[in-house]
């Protein structure tokens, strides 16, 4: 026991990466070229450009876009040639939360605390918005800053990819399905299925994009992908682990409404404890996926450790030490 | 006036350009080549692949993708090469009538006599359905067999000029302004604004992609450009100037609701005959645009004819003879 508690000393002492510095320089850089983007619209275009930038702004976590990134920096890429991508993404991103707010999908009255789009703008206009931000990222991708920096073939395959990710096949179609599994019992099949397309797509995707924008090779980019499947289904699990814990348990409800407990999610199907273990286990397998960068590989896997770790935690106690040896 | 009447039979002898069997021929093919890409999600991703596929067919009168097909030829390009352009084109317009006649905005029951998408599927899965278009657009237009026709260089172009057609700086902004300028009174300017924007810039573009699949020179590109700017605001006044030759002057209704004439159109703003004189001002210009192209532009100069002439009939009494001479 006194070995152990000198181990864990002995980890506090070692160097570690600084994630926290890392996250605030990725978001800074990303929110700046966001804002460059959108600022054009918000400034000439009336209500339509102002709906588009609040859309983006203030953002939440920023993740996708430091997916890309973090995986286009792990092979070298230089962040201004990894930018455009990394907004277009986000912009994507944002576009979803916008529709998906929508009286005709989840009808949220708030996200991140503020109203959401179509509260202060009108269905309308939020609608158009979202529509805005899924055009103009495909407008970024295809710009002069980044057909001065990549080879055409390599810019038209990844546009290919990143709307293969966020159409029928992942990100639209994962949306459908959702939909449509509110009406009928699922299983954790189903859920599995509508996570892998509704969120993991679009991570997958950043990960892959990131590290395509850099050249990387082949079985590199399979590595990428591995991890950014794990990474993607492991963030939404945490998501909805969080939500759920924030809800008291059917049964003890009062009111009436749509619930956590309701939704096709991990942990609505087979239980926090039984999600934490599916989470363990896809930590596990991005840290095996990102050991072979070594010291190259840190940013990647502090964030997939912190991304997941902030779901194993229950009343303060950590459920993620039995993975760390 | 007999050798008025002399004349005019003269011109029915000349041989004239079939446009009714080009259209057929052209709108055969842009349906085949639709079908084929969007049946792959109608067969097997539940119903969001149906609501798309029934977003698309049974089509209008597919003039979007027939520009394309018509200025790709005009400077001698494939069908074929051409064909994924003009598939892409028609997409954007059906996820722009979806969400169009969403509640959010026009809130239509009924689109060409048939119950609208969300009337069909429900409001979420057509909101959805819009969004799966407009992504597959780029999906078509970044795929293996454009690579494999085109120089990569070219097709980024594309992409970029069309994103750039249908986002804020057209299609959507010109679907925001309109929504706002509801509210308020309008003058000619803000309608022709809205116009350009609403459904000029995806014609003009069109067009533009035509001939750029093409290769055509930037002096031709102009031209084709004007043709497309003058027959974009043509084809939406004439469709104006239609909608509210169906409805009873603003006085003589007894029901309540959006009327054609509240709307910010040509004919509501400055009435039916002056509307039509700007009809037919755009006419001139569009055959004028076309004129140096000689036998070759027959399809674009019939077609631009067809779009107007329509219009310009009020009680079965052609009002386009004094601009035929």
């Amino acid at each position: 026991m006194r070995n152990m508690g000198l181990a864990s000393k002995v980890v506090q002492i070692l160097p570690t990466f600084d994630l926290e510095s890392y996250l605030r320089s990725r978001t800074a850089a990303v929110d700046r070229a966001l804002d460059c983007y959108l600022k054009r619209y918000s400034e000439r275009s009336g209500n339509i450009g102002k709906a588009m930038h609040y859309g983006v702004f203030p953002g939440g976590k920023r993740i996708r876009p430091i997916l890309v990134l973090a995986a286009g920096e792990l092979f070298g890429a230089k962040r201004k040639t990894l930018l455009p991508f990394a907004c277009a993404v986000e912009m994507i991103h944002c576009y979803s939360l916008i529709h998906d707010d929508l009286p005709a999908l989840d009808n949220d009255d708030l996200r991140r605390g503020a109203p959401t789009n179509h509260k202060v703008f009108g269905e309308g206009l939020a609608l158009l918005a979202g529509d805005g931000l899924l055009t103009e990222a495909f407008h970024v991708m295809s710009g002069p800053e980044v057909i001065n920096d990549l080879p055409a073939e390599r810019v038209l395959k990844l546009i290919r990819e990143l709307s293969h990710a966020v159409g029928v096949a992942g990100l639209v179609g994962g949306q459908a399905f959702d939909l449509e599994a509110e009406r009928r019992e699922v299983d954790i099949g189903v859920v599995e299925y509508i996570h892998v397309r509704k969120t993991g797509a679009l991570i997958r995707a950043s990960m892959r994009i990131g590290a395509q924008v850099a050249g990387a090779k082949a079985a590199e980019l399979r590595r990428v992908s591995r991890f950014g499947e794990a990474l993607g289904l492991a963030f939404q699990i945490a998501d909805d682990i969080l939500d759920i814990m924030g809800e008291p348990a059917p049964g003890e409800r009062a009111e009436s409404g749509r619930s956590e407990w309701n939704k096709a999610t991990y942990p609505s199907v087979v239980g926090i404890a039984k999600a934490q273990v599916r989470l363990s286990e896809l930590l596990r397998q991005c840290r095996r996926e990102i050991a072979p960068f070594g010291a190259a590989g840190e940013a990647l896997r502090a964030l997939a450790d912190q991304v997941i770790n902030r779901a194993l935690k229950t009343n303060g106690k950590s459920l993620s030490k039995e993975m760390h040896g």
